[in-house]
Parts: C-alpha cells; structure tokens; sequence
C-alpha cells in the first residue's frame, strides 16, 4: 500500500486513506456538476484530491474523517502533485484498519507520555505546586492524551502537547543537574503548565485543530492559564500572594519571552528563563525533525518552515 | 511665599516646602562633611538643594515627607536651578500648613471621584458585571482614594487614578450617546477595571510611587486584574465561561491594544476598541494639560514629554 | 427583493442590483467564449458574478454602474459565494430605482453632514482662521458632498468624509467643554483641514476610490492640504508666518503621528494632540461599527478589519 | 600658535581662541566663588576650559563668541581634555586676527560656492523651473552665504549648506552624462531645492545651530519648502497643477526616501530616486571626510559618527 | 515581428520567441488533455501562453530554452495578457535568428564591459591587492561574461553583474577625483569583488537566475567573496593579517551596510563607506531605468519595483 | 579579609586586592592636586575608590593589575558605594598572595576546561572535521586557557570562553542522545568552532577585555572563524566545495540566528539550529547564574542583566 509521503507524479496506485477534508463542488462548465474536492490523508502526510462525478448516492456515502479505499492517477497540477480518483469506497471492518493509524501522532504512544507527565507531576515535593499542577491538569484531562501542540506551529498533531511536554520534562531534568541552582519543582511545575491552557485555547480533533476557541481568541492560552493558577490556588487554600503562586503565574506569563510574541511579562527569576529556552529548543528541534521526516529522503530540502525564520532545512549528506 | 514653580535664577527667598527626598551625604573634600542633599516640593513642582554643613542634630531633626520653611539662593549648577538652603527648620503647628497642600494633586477633590466612580458602578445594569466591579474595587478600595495612574507616565500625582477613571467615564458616556450599539454596561466597567490593579502593582505614598511590587514586576497590572476577575466570579458564583466573564477579561487584557505595549491579545469587541481609544485619548491629553500647567507662563516650550512621541508642547499664543 | 448581504448558498433568488464593476473575458476552452465577469452590488454589500454565453448585444447593453434585475444562483466557488446570473436586463424607468439606493452611504443625509460641518465653520470666532477654512473647503466644495474617506481603511462610501468630519466636530466639541485649556477654533479648523485634500487625492465616483490621482501618489493628502492653507493664505492677505497659519500647518502635518504613518512632523500642541486622537477614535470605532452592520447578523464574528490591528470583530451577545 | 587639534594632556600653551561658549558658574564648595565654564574653539575644534576666580569686571569684559587670547595648561577631566586657563585677554585689532579665522568652514569659499549655484540656477532651461527655483533661493539668499547644512549631523558649519549644494551638483550633472534618461533641470532644481527650507528651519550664527525655528519644529524643513514651491508659483504665475511644479514638490517630499526619516512620500520619479542617492552620498562621504580631519593623524579611528550607523572611522595605513 | 512588450489585448500575431519555460500539463476536464504551459520571451519582456492539444510529437520537438516561431492570439486571463499559440514550429537555421537576441542583456556588449572591469583591475598600483582580484576575478572568468546580478532584484539579465561592476567603476572614477582622500586601489578592488561570488551563490543560464546554489544558500555571496580573499592570499602568499587584506575583506563584508540586509559588519573605513553608496545608486538607477525601458511608453507608471519602496515609477511629462 | 562583595557603607577595612584600573587625576580644585582614581576589585566583584594627595614616589609604586594592600572606608557617592583609601602598599611574596586568586574566573579549572574540549574534539569520528577543529584550536591554543566568552555580555572572566564551550558540549551531548538524528561530529565541531575567533577578535588580559582588535572591528569573529575555516581545509588539503566544509561553515555563519545580531545566514541544517539554540541556553542561564551569584544573598534582585531583556533577576524564596 502506497503512502501519500512516497507518491510520485503520475504513479498509479491503490491505497486505503482518511477523508480529511471533502467538499462538494460544481465544475466551472455551462451545465456544472458535482465533484468532490478532497484531502487525503495518512500518518505520512496529506495531498489534494478530485473525485469527478459525483452522484447523490456518493453525496452520502462519503464524509470528513471517514476511511476510504482508493484507487487513482498522481499528475501535477499548477505546480503540485494531485490525485485524480477513479474508484473510491469505504473501508469496512474486513478492511482491518483503524482511524489512529491513519493520523499523524507523537512518534512515542500517548499513555506512556501520559505517563510521563504524571510522574513529573508527582515527583513535584512542594505539597501546594503540586496541588496548583494536578488541579490544572485534572481541568484538560482527557484532552491531554490527544491535543496537538499548535494548529501548525509546531508538534501540530495527536498527543503532540503530550510529546512537548514530556520532551522538555528530559531537557529540565538534565538542566537541573547541569545547573543545581535551579528549582527542580518550579522548572517542571512550570514546564506542565505553560501550555496546560492550549486544549481550552484550540479546537481540535485527532491532533488537527479546525479553529480556536471563544476564549482562545478573547484571551490567549497564556492569560487563561493564569486564571486557571489563580482558580486552582482558591479551589486548594493556597495564598494567592505567596512567591510560590507567583512563581508559578511569572513562568506562565513570561513563557514567550517578548511582549510582540504574546508575554506580557518578560522572564525575571532563573527558572522562568529555563522555561523560554526549553521551550524554545523543543520546539525548534521538532520543526527540523518533523520537516526533514516528511520530506521525501530523495530531496535535500525541505519546504520552508515558518517558525525556522521561514527557511528550508538542508538534509547534511554526511 | 514663593511657589517652586516660580523660582528664577539669584532669588532669595522664604517658604514652606516638603522635603520629598532627603539624604545624607559627604563632601568631594580631604576631610569630607556632612550635607543633605534634598529634594524640595510643593504643589507646583520640586527642586534640588542642598544644605551644607549638617550637625548631627540636624540629622535627627530632618526627615524624608517632612514639612519645613526654608530660606534659600537659587543658583544654576549644570544648567539646572538648584537651592542654597542658608536657614531650614521643621513647620510647627503653628504654621497651619498641610501635608496635602505640598503634593500634586488631581484637580478634582478624591471623594468627588470617588463617588463619580461609584456612582458609575451602581449604574450598571446587568448584576453580575456590577458584582465584578464591586469586588475588584472593593480589593483596592482605601488605596482608590489616593493612588497616582503611574510613576511618571500620565496622571502621576494624589488621586490620579481616580482622576483617570471619571474623566474616562465621562468620555464613555458621551461615546455610548454618540454611538448607541456601544453596550454601556461593559464599558463602565471595562474603564473601572483596566486599571483596577495598579495600587497592586505599584508602592506609593501620597501619590508618588517609590517602587513596582513583587507582584508588579512578575505580573503586571493587567495580569493580575485579569485573575482578579477570576477571583471575582469564583467568590460571587458568576460562570467564569461566560460571555459577560470573557468579555470583562478581554477588555482589560487587550486594553494597551499591542504585545509591545503589554497586551496579550489585541481588542476584538466594540467595547474593547472604545476602552483602549479612550484611555488613550485621556492620558496623552492629560499628559498636555499638566506638561503646560506645570511650565511657567514665560516659557513656550515644555519640556520634552516621553509619553508625547518624546516632543515638548508649544503653547500657542492665539 | 433579496439584499446582498442576505444570499446564502443554493439561492435561487431576483432583484435590482447595481453592476460595480463588469469585464467581458473569455472562458478557457479550447474555442473560448465571451462571458462577463461581474460584481454585483447594492448598498448591504457585493459579490462576484458571472453571466456566460454573452452576446454581441449584450456588449453594447451592459455597463458598469448600470442598475440591473437579475435572475440567479448563489453557489461556492473556491471557498466564496458566487452568482451564477440566467437571466439580465437593464432596470427601466418603469423599475421606480435610483442609483444611489444601491450604494453604500454614510447612514445620515449628505446636505445635513454638509450643514452640520459649515455651521462649525462659521461658529470659528477668529476671522482669518474662518477664512482659510472656508478657501480650502471652497476648492472641494461639491465633492465633499459625496466623497469617501478612504478607499478601504474607513468610510468608504459615499458621503463618508463628511460623515467622519462631522462625528470628529461633536467629539471635538464634547472634548473642548470637558478640557476648556483646547482652543476650540483651532480645532473646530483642524478637524475640517486634516482631510480636506482627500479628494484631491483619490478619484472616486458614488463613493468608490478607483485610483489615486497623480498629485495623490506624488505629495499625498497631507502636504497637499499643507500647500493649500499656504496659498489660501496668500490669497487672503494673511501673514504666512503667524502662528495661526503655523497652527493650522502643524495640525494638519502632524495628525497622523508617527513618519511611518505619514506625517513629517509629530503633534506638538494641544490641539494637534487631541485632532490626532478624535481622528483615530472615530475613524476605528466607525472600522468597528461598519464591520458589524455588514456582517450577517447570525455571524459572531465579522472578517479580519485590517485598520483593527488586522483582527475580526467579535459580537458579544449580551 | 596651538591649533585646538593639536593640543594634548599636560601642554602649557598661549594662543588666540573663540569663546564658542561661556558661562558663569559657582564653586561647588561651602562659600561658591564665580568662575568661567567654556568652550574654546577655532577652525580645527573646540575643548572644554575652565577660568577660576572670576572677577566682576571679567564678566563684563568677556561674552559668546568673542576672540581671546589664552595662556592655559591640557589636563584630563573625566576622560576628557580639557582647559585650565591661567591667563586670558579680549583679542585687540592689533592682534590682526578675525572671526572666521575661528570657525569650521566648508573648504571652499563662500562666495565661489554661491558662484557655482547660481550657474546651475541659470543653467536650467525650463524658464519655469527656473522661476520657483530662483524664487525660493531669493528667500533665503544671505543666509546661503554661510548657513550651515545641519546641526551636528553632517556640513554643519560656516557655508555647509552651500557646500553641500555644490558638491551634490557636481555629482548631480556626472549622473546625468552617466544615465542621459534623467531630467537634469529637474535634477538641478531638485538639488537646489531640496534643503533651501534648512535656513528658516534652523537658528545659526557663523555656522553654529544654536536651536531649531518655531516654523522648524511645528512643520519641518521639508514641508516649509514644499510651501514655499506653492508660493513660488503663485507668485510667478505657474500653473500648481503642472507636472513641473508637482515634480519639483516630489522631490523635495520625498528626498528623505522613508517616513521614519522624514518624508510623507516615496520617491516615484526617476529624479527623486536620483536626488535622493546624490543627497545622501555626499552626506555620508563629508561625514567620513570631517571625521578623518578633525581626528589627530596620530589616532587610527575617528570618534563614533553617529550618522555613520554609530560607528567610528579607520584611517587606513596603506 | 511583434515584441513582447507590444503585444496588446485582441493581438493576432506571428514572429520569433524563446521558449523560457515549458511545461506539459493536463487540463482540468474530466478525460484530462495534455498541453504546454509555456512562457514565452524575447529581450524586451516576457509573457504566459497556451499551446492546447499537444500531440506527443510535440513533446519531443519543443523543450525550454529553443526558439520557436509562434502564430498566436493574445487575451486577457485573470487580469492579465496571456497568449493562446495556434501554431507553432523550431526555429532553423534558415530562419537567420540567434538565442542570445531574445534574451534581456546589459545595454553594452559583454567583452566591452569584461574589457573595462580588466583595464580597471590593470590599474590598480598595489600589486598585492592586483593579486588578489586576479586571483578572485580567475575563479569565475568565464561566468563574468555571462551573469546578471540577481535573481530579480536588479541587473538580473545576461552580464548584468558585469554591467553593475563598469558603471559602479565609473562612479568610482568619478568620486576618487572629487574626494581625493579616497584610495583608488582599495576602492577598484572593492567595486570588482563585492559581488564577485554571485556567479557561485546563483545557478544562471542566459542571464536567468534558476535558483540559488548549496554554497549560496547556507554561506551567502558575502561571506563566500571573504573565503576567496582568504584564499587569493593564501595562494599569493601575502600576509592574512596585513591591511590590505582586512581592508578588501571588510569592503567586501559591509557592503550591505546593516546586520538585516545580510552584512555582517557595518562600513567603517571611507572606502567601505563610498563603496555601500555606489552599489546602492547605480542598483537602485538601474531598477528605475529597466523599470521605464520595459513599460510601453504609453504607460504613464511601471508596475511597482519592490527594491525602491515598493512603489511604481512614474514617467514625467517633462 | 572583607571580601569586595561584601563591603557596606560606612565599613572601615584593610584587605589585599587587585588594581584594575589606575588613573592620575587633578583635583578640581584652584591648586589642583594629584590623586588616584582605582578601581579595586577581587574575585568577587569590584568597587571605584580614590587614594587622595598622591606623591610622586607614590606614581612610581602603583601600576594598573598591581596587587595591594589597602586600609579605607566605604561612603556612599552619587548612590554609588566608593571607597576612600587611607593606606596603601604594595603587596610582597611573603603576603603569599597570587594574581588569580583576585580576578573572576570560571568555576572550574582552566586546564580541566581544555581537557575536555579536547576530549570532544579527538571523539569526533570524521578525520577532515577533526582536522579543520585541530587546526582552528590550534590557531589560539595558549588564549584558549584564559580568554573570557565576551566584553560584559556573558562569561565575561578569565577562561569564560573555554566554560561556555565545555557546558555547551554537555548540553550537546544530551541533545544527540535526546534527538539521535543530530550528527555528533558536525555539533560538537559546530560548539567548538562557533566562538573560536573572540581571541582574535578581542584583546584580554587575566579574562578582561580592553579593546577590539582591528580585525575583530572591521570583519567580527563570525566572519573571521569562517575564513579560518577556509584556511585550515587548504592547510590540509580537504576540499572547499564538499558538505564537510559547508556544513562547518554554515554552522559557525549562522550562530547569532538573525542578520541584525551579526548572522549573514539564518540556519539551515538541524545542526545550526541546534547549535544556535545551545548556544542561547547556556549563554542566558550563565547571565543569570553570575547574577544572582555577585549579588549580596541579602538582596532579593540582582541589578539589570542587559542580555535578559535588560531585566532584572528575582531570587526566588522557595
């Protein structure tokens, strides 16, 4: 079975795929007619898609998110590889696959991240941070085996937050041997939280996010933690003005670093400056890994990237 | 007696005046002295002096936001005027002189602001916005009396913050006639609450602000009224997903309309827009009233005023 | 009659509407036909139409700004709403229409915003100030009567200018009761001279930019009104370096603020202050208020408005 | 005699100086005594001086800008040289010196500088061209002589301005053999034109900007000689709407090439473009120029050219 | 035979053009037809064409880069000219035309130009810093004929880098006589190497820029031309640390100017200071000549030019 | 003995330290007299202090990085802590005091720093990388021992260079176990390489900077390591065009990330994004590290760290 990453102009090709988006449309002729205008998608990556000639029977056979076997022609079009489908049905249960399969995810299993996390959380030894960070937690839950990280930023899939956070919890881990000055329970108190806010920020489903939310939009991921510090603190007792909670909210708010990229604060205790370069290298390092990975290993370079000052990576032949 | 505001180069002089700053210090000499190097004040302005030759009786006698009447020279010492204090000793109550009359001040009496204030409070119709307000400014509530709108930016002087909020509240009024579909409601208590959390973030004493608190520094006032209001609903039963929550919430937060000027996320309601005009518009406004006020007749220039694109104001004569 | 602003997807619908703009293309057949590429208006909004299979009678009976009844079909096209026109003719006599109920319009009468902005002109109290007004309002008099503001930024429909200068009179107004230090002559003056070149600036018909003139590109609307207090100066006998003439100069060059927003000089009296901050209250919350209303009221969100910091508008619903 | 350049750390010297600066001053100590703080000065550079113990008939005897004749000894002062004056006397006319013997001129006469102006002023075909150009040149045409081209920032001494004129000219008319497409009476007028406002804009004795004009704060020297390009053609009866003049206007608005520098436009003319490289060339060459001559040929780097990005000069050794 | 440049709307013409780019596509339509999508040049413009039903001998007779000899009909598609071919055959032999007329190339020849920029290189009179442009200008001889300056930004047909180096050398003539403190050598070296490993940073053919290489990518033309000077000593056995060496390098490495235009260091020797301006003018000249040259002359503007603002040039009538 | 750190106003003390900087002056007085102006320091900071009447015995004694004994008193000066010599000699072999022991210095051993940049360097597996490192190091090898990382920025004490690169290569370390896609060689040549020219670029003693070098004026340590590369690849005969050489190359030209902080590329490879964001960790958390480390444990903030946004560091009580 082909997958989307490994197609080639003009190949021809049988495959099952996800439905990512489907669009009824009409063909820009005198009498117009129906076809649907699709993304195909597997853990690989995704490509345009036409399905010509749609019947009304078609019309509700197909939908978003639905599995689907196909069989089509790749060719060019302005520029872009496209599909043009020639035979297309639903999988059934015969078929033997699942919708996980077909997403892009973490590259390590959600629950182990889960996992992760859960310890860190636990290994916290201040009684009230670690009771401002399970309360947090407990508020997104179940969103946090899934939610991606970003709408595409970075780690823009399912469990990508998880991944983030697990992979900053090894980078503060060592940091804080590196560097014992630092507070081991702030750095992964404050790890946890800076983007515990993002499942309330963003609309998503299978790691895709569709849009971002009422509050997502009127506050920001950055703003709505902060509350969410300042709700746990009440809800457990905590003295809203001890240094621990506004340790907390100071690493949470300074997080980005600058106010033109969203803090309000800029970083001023040793771990909030921990924070932003943790965050930063994580994120970073996972739009190279993630670019060069879905990058044909045949190019030496990959499409730009936004966040990597909007340059392309150059796969080292060495 | 002669205001500070009027003192010219060579006069002699008698008056009362607060010592706003006073310290100790010791001459460049081989066998240094004693003298204070002070910073006289009174409603019309301050200036530097010193008064040589200082007996350790003296340095019990004198202290920082005493009151004294004080004979002096002014002299020119690098380009700027300064005091010769030649005679100094405390006001008595005899004087019948009062601390209030030696600092800047709104123009407006406190409790008259205050009482606009409430007044705009009570007014607002819908009962859970007017609780918010009621409990946010119930936090700062002896401090409203008295507390500058900033350290030297606007407003910077006894009851400038409630200055700031009736002045604002008047433009609002007359906005939300000019412009009906603006809702009233939000915007009172957008104008009340943009600033609630400045006596929070700032130390000051009879409206001059000596430092930022620690709460000050790593939040910022906009962060903290923003939890402040989370508090609000959580201690008044309010839903804190509500439209009403949300929209109080956003306009504080976007109320500097850019990250760079500390807002996290930019105004996206009616309200939010007016809010960050209309406290625009009052401060650079009042920036121009007390920049003329506080220049002498004579002068046609002020000085430069940072908050004015770092320009001085000429006075036209028409 | 179906409004624009009201068409949704599938709508088979007939109106008048007005052709905004109109091209014959060519479709991209193999033998290519003629067909019109359209835009559709009426005073709630536009959209983009086509008319295939065009005549050579049709050419010679279409035009653009002619009122048309239309049979049609509202479909999708690459994301937007489209018409697909059946059936045209041209509106008769008999239809009982007129043009300018298909525009979009300032939402008061253009002779009352006339009488409202030269009653201000002659409440100015200094008779030289009075006469350079009246010489510059001379020069556009018939076309501030229906001249937009802007090409897209804000007020741009008809009669839009005189709409903004008339809501800036009543701010600017309500500002001088509140704040007596503002000369209410100068400002009153600043208000109808700061974009009185506009429509020397731009070439616009029913209240639609098509272009900027030559002198728009080469000096702008700023130095344009510059050179035309000069000249209506000299052409009254008023001495060019008074400070009224300065004033007035300083106002206009400088209400835009900043060099990068287009003035060679920063506001640097008062009431070069407050004209700058009327012009961007009014000019935004008009951006604010337009989004809105042209929004279908069941959208909470109106599109991005560019002048808004590039944000959309959220509808509270309160 | 000792030039000021010439001048180092513990020299004992006697020579004739200009009082550039002078002002009275007292002692710091407990019984302040009179001295003398001054800037000395003559073609080759100016050094700070102090003259202790001011008698009361020495300060009647010296003033600003006046010759003296100074026996004094270098000494560093914070980092700095500067001068103790142990003797001073008013220059005599037997002394045989004069004025501008003691300032910074362009190192081209004066009168040879206008010479090579007004050439290029008759040389200009375009009858009307010429007219504005001769116009506006008539109202500033003593202070041509010697105004200098700016305050600190480049030319700025006796006849800067005139120097910076005719070098431009001489780059202008090699650009125009070079690229024969450019207009060289617009070119020529556009040099001429360009910073004729500089003298209205700015204050100045001998080459010396003591401050800025009203007229040069509130409008710029930019927008007063667009002003006066309006008045010109008034004046001689030109059509304001011709291209010539708006060509003429363009090049003046725009020869800043940005708004943060200045300009309300860009340039859009093939002369503006021009005017604006000729313009800055030799601006930034006659920084470079000075910087190396009023630096001691012993010092490898100039002091940091604040025009020259903050950067200071090498005097290469080749 | 019709030029590109005079092709208008409706145009049925036949004559001569570069096939620059070729594509084969397949049309939108449900049993999808191949045809070329080509872009058809000559030396004064460019401009998109079809050529429908394309047989798959056509695909073995018409590549990119031939000449051809093209019946066709132009129109307008997307706002835009477009040609629609109805024949089209190779070009012969017996057709007497040759590539390189339909190609855009420098106004002079190339082996004048390459002539001028040796004859300067001839004359420079220090024989190490001879040396090292030898060396330098050797590793790219060839393409020195051949290559344009840019992609697009300026200069960007065939020797157009040569064309840039002669004029900015004659600029620099002209400058070293009217500022004889400039140092000839230092300045030729500067002029001839400061784009000197374009030919290495671009893969061009025919004065066309394809794309930017490895090297170009990941060190830049800058930073490439400083390891060549490197190496020119190196191989010439001159002194790495000598100031001539440091003195092409730094040229060659500051003149951008600033950090964000790519130059590591700012100028800070006159030389440096002059070369920035040089390159800068005749760049910046040479985009508005181009930009007037390829407008029809009835166009009273040029499409904007992104390196001067932005903005169009408009063509005086003067 | 009080250690720098340590001193408070009014202390009275005696103590061995460094002179760091000694200066002759004159008193401002009308007989001037000499004293010196010191600046003590000891490894934990330093402190401005003046040793009055001064004779010439005295000038010949006391010389800059001198090691003395010294009684004083601590006063305050303009808000500055000063220091008032009453006794001074110079140290003597039987103090047993050493000059290290009196300067900042990294917290670990100087040659245990080189041990393990030389430990990385010989596990790097590629010969021609390790060749190219080899070279480079060997280029500064004894000012590796010593050299600071930077003027004031960071690691600004002796051996600063060689801890930045030490920390730097575990932080590497860890990043290529983390993210096995890394390649070790190119980081850890990259870590190595990326500062290798600050000793050229900068001329220190005991790991305090006095000046810049020339070279490090006119081409910058980024530029000048490049071409260091360029020389160790001919040096050892391994070939300039190949990735090797490149990929070094790329590396080290883009460290600083952005043109405006000295990088003429952005990074392209995942090693130059890694190196980058290495390189800012460590550089950051340093800043922070010594902060808080020289400022006395009783102050809750350090002074503003110019590096950290100019902020500030609190000291968390956790």
């Amino acid at each position: 079975m082909t997958q989307i990453k490994d197609l080639r102009n003009q190949d021809d090709f049988t495959g099952f795929y996800l439905l990512k988006e489907l669009e009824v449309k009409q063909t820009n002729a005198t009498t117009p007619k129906d076809y649907f205008d699709i993304v195909l998608a597997d853990s690989t990556g995704q490509l345009g898609a036409k399905f010509w000639d749609v019947s009304s029977q078609d019309k509700e056979t197909f939908f978003t998110m639905g599995l689907v076997k196909v069989q089509g022609i790749v060719h060019l079009y302005r520029e872009k590889l496209q599909i043009k489908i020639s035979r297309m049905r639903p999988a059934v249960e015969a078929d033997g696959i699942t919708l996980t399969d077909f997403i892009r995810s973490a590259p390590v299993a959600s629950n182990e991240l889960i996992d992760t996390i859960y310890k860190a959380k636990d290994s916290i030894q201040d009684t009230e941070i670690k009771a401002i960070v399970a309360y947090c937690v407990s508020k997104v839950e179940e969103k946090l085996t899934h939610y991606p990280a970003a709408k595409t930023h970075h780690h823009a899939y399912f469990a990508g937050l998880a991944y983030h956070m697990a992979r900053m919890l090894e980078i503060g881990e060592f940091l804080c041997k590196q560097r014992p000055f630092l507070n081991a329970d702030l750095l992964k108190a404050g790890i946890i939280l800076h983007d515990i806010a993002k499942p309330e920020e963003m609309i998503a489903q299978l790691g895709i996010v569709s849009d971002y939310s009422l509050s997502g939009k009127l506050m920001g991921h950055i703003s709505l933690a902060s509350t969410w510090i300042t709700e746990a603190a009440i809800r457990c007792n905590i003295n809203l003005d001890s240094e621990k909670v506004l340790g907390l909210q100071h690493m949470v708010l300074s997080h980005h670093n600058l106010g033109e990229w969203g803090s309000p604060v800029q970083p001023q205790t040793a771990e909030a400056v921990a924070l932003h370069h943790i965050d930063a290298m994580d994120a970073k390092l996972q739009m190279v890994e993630d670019a060069l990975q879905t990058t044909p290993e045949s190019e030496p370079w990959t499409p730009v990237v936004r966040g990597l000052e909007n340059k392309p990576i150059y796969r080292m032949k060495l």
